[in-house]
């Protein structure tokens, strides 16, 4: 390989590889990442045994081929390097030779040939979708997967899209949450898939406010398409829950109230815990307010805030964490909240803005 | 004790005295900050055994009082509540009621009484000095105190003025920084005193851009009076080395180079390094230019460099760490480097702005 390349350009591809890379990783391959040089580009790689995402640049190719190196290594010399041209080049041993402006390095690489792939994809179905709105519906929902459920299924997120309508739907056995989007650039066929979490969050973090991505699917991966960048994963295999009949039909008790200050109370009233395992809030409903109180050996804390209110009164207790998780990711000013009673759960929507709904289980209290 | 003061000031004063609390305490007492309501004011006090914070911000008391209370706990509530008044009450059981607007917060206190505190001191000396000044001469020596050294006096700097040349000086037995000021408001005696390099880091998370610091000693204690808030510590007890002697008289190489390129160019070519304790770059002075090397199981570096030159050429090694340590916190564009040869001290000085000696020693290589 011989090639030169632009340094921010380089700079970036590696650091979109390197979220791939899982650094608990004792095996030194998979600690590096694959850069291929071919046909005018340099294509960056980095692999988990879950998903790969890779990034090519232009570059002017004087010689082809490819190496793995060291992922931290090469990212951090690369963006300490001034921001004009590069020359990679390899030598017969796996060598890398680096060298910019008045800058030479040589570091040790691994061939290439011993790095996995997950090989190409033949898409079936293919949606487009714009990148803002799918880091919002992430966002909205992917708190709510399960970590290393005894479901493997309730580790991803529903992907559903019918009549180009396309659901995100996270569950894990505490509270469900439903984004909805209408899709523009749709496709004839209906999709139903489940997509890791882990895979959720790792798009995320490359999504930017500019343009649309491209989805598509065969029977076990999933491909996301950015402008330079591509992102492949193995679908989750099983059936989702079904989730519409968890929606409750009725309710009990409603109240609208402030988005932000509702948070901020609970917040507030949260401050007291100082473990994950005891955070118990406990709502008390009123003809037009609420009280939040919590409680333990360090004190106790009693906020009160404005609602509008309709239906019965009602004393509900829930998971403070659980709570927040949903209504910290909305953005509309007010949420309406739908009680079914004491053991039944909460529906909390926002009034305006996209179709969202997050529902929790309240906690038992004596 | 019954209060009523401003969140933003009380949040802020909680702040400060948190600086002074050892986080690894499991004394429940030292995790606690100290309250005290007296004469209009509120005093907000942080300890641990070598230094107390104090800040102390106007209230309404409509009784005085004091109170310990859980730091990390009254930080959160205070720095959570709304930007208004908030009330502070105790009651017989050293229960503390915070109320503001809408929220109403109960935590467990402790007496008062129990608190260690650094009692008062008679100040024999006090000088003045611009706050940005002393951060500025505190952030260019104090990397170079020791960590717990055999001789206690190495884990301070030696505070000296003389006929109103001030110097702060640190050395550790690897390299050696001293900055001096000219001091403006001084004291008809000299000083020297040897301040705890922790005491100068907590006091510099506390300097602003605004104003002046008031520094005042006596025999064992030092006092560092900010407008609001008051820093006591111990001095450490016994001779500081004399470190006038340790400065070369004479050089047999000096270079001239800009600063900030030098400093990159030992960042890249530090790159390679995986550990902390194997760190040597190699640089050989040529006629106008030098070269940076390194080299380990990683790879190699070679880094080239323009420089004004005048001398032997020479070869010498250095801890990169301790090299960058010095340079990194010098303004100055261009800095001179005096070597004695390979073996003996480099001497590193800005060549404009405030007095600074930076003295690192050399590591053999074969």
């Amino acid at each position: 390989m011989n090639i030169l390349c632009n340094q921010k350009k380089l700079s970036q591809a590696i650091t979109n590889a390197q979220k791939a890379i899982n650094n608990k990783t004792t095996i030194e391959l998979l600690r590096g990442i694959l850069i291929t040089a071919k046909e005018g580009k340099l294509i960056v790689t980095g692999y988990d045994s879950e998903l790969s995402i890779e990034t090519n640049i232009d570059a002017q190719v004087n010689k082809e081929g490819s190496v793995v190196v060291n992922s931290r290594l090469i990212g951090e010399i690369v963006r300490k390097l001034p921001d004009t041209f590069i020359s990679l080049e390899t030598d017969a041993d796996c060598n890398v030779y680096i060298n910019c402006m008045n800058s030479r390095f040589k570091i040790k690489g691994l061939p290439a040939e011993e790095f996995p792939q997950i090989g190409d994809i033949n898409v079936d179905n293919e949606v487009k979708i714009n990148q803002i709105e799918m880091r919002n519906m992430i966002k909205q929902t992917v708190f709510a997967t399960a970590i290393e459920p005894m479901n493997p299924t309730l580790a991803g997120e529903l992907f559903e899209l019918r009549d180009n309508n396309l659901s995100l739907v996270a569950l894990d056995g505490y509270r469900l949450a439903v984004r909805k989007s209408e899709i523009k650039d749709g496709v004839d066929t209906d999709i139903s898939a489940i997509i890791p979490g882990i895979t959720l969050n790792h798009l995320n973090s490359l999504l930017t406010d500019d343009g649309e991505i491209c989805v598509g699917f065969d029977s076990k991966n999933i491909i996301f398409k950015l402008k330079d960048t591509k992102i492949i994963a193995r679908l989750i295999e099983g059936n989702f829950t079904k989730y519409d009949s968890l929606l409750p039909k009725d309710h009990m008790t409603k109240i609208k109230v402030e988005t932000r200050k509702l948070q901020e109370s609970i917040e507030r009233a949260s401050l007291l815990f100082t473990s994950p395992k005891n955070n118990l809030i406990k709502i008390s409903i009123m003809k037009d307010m609420i009280a939040i109180t919590s409680n333990n050996e360090n004190g106790n804390a009693y906020e009160e805030l404005d609602v509008e209110f309709e239906g019965n009164e009602l004393e509900i207790a829930f998971n403070s964490r659980y709570f927040l998780d949903g209504i910290k990711n909305i953005d509309s000013e007010y949420i309406s909240i739908e009680f079914g009673g004491e053991v039944n759960p909460a529906v909390i929507k926002p009034i305006d803005g996209p179709e969202y709904i997050y529902l929790i289980l309240p906690v038992r209290f004596s």
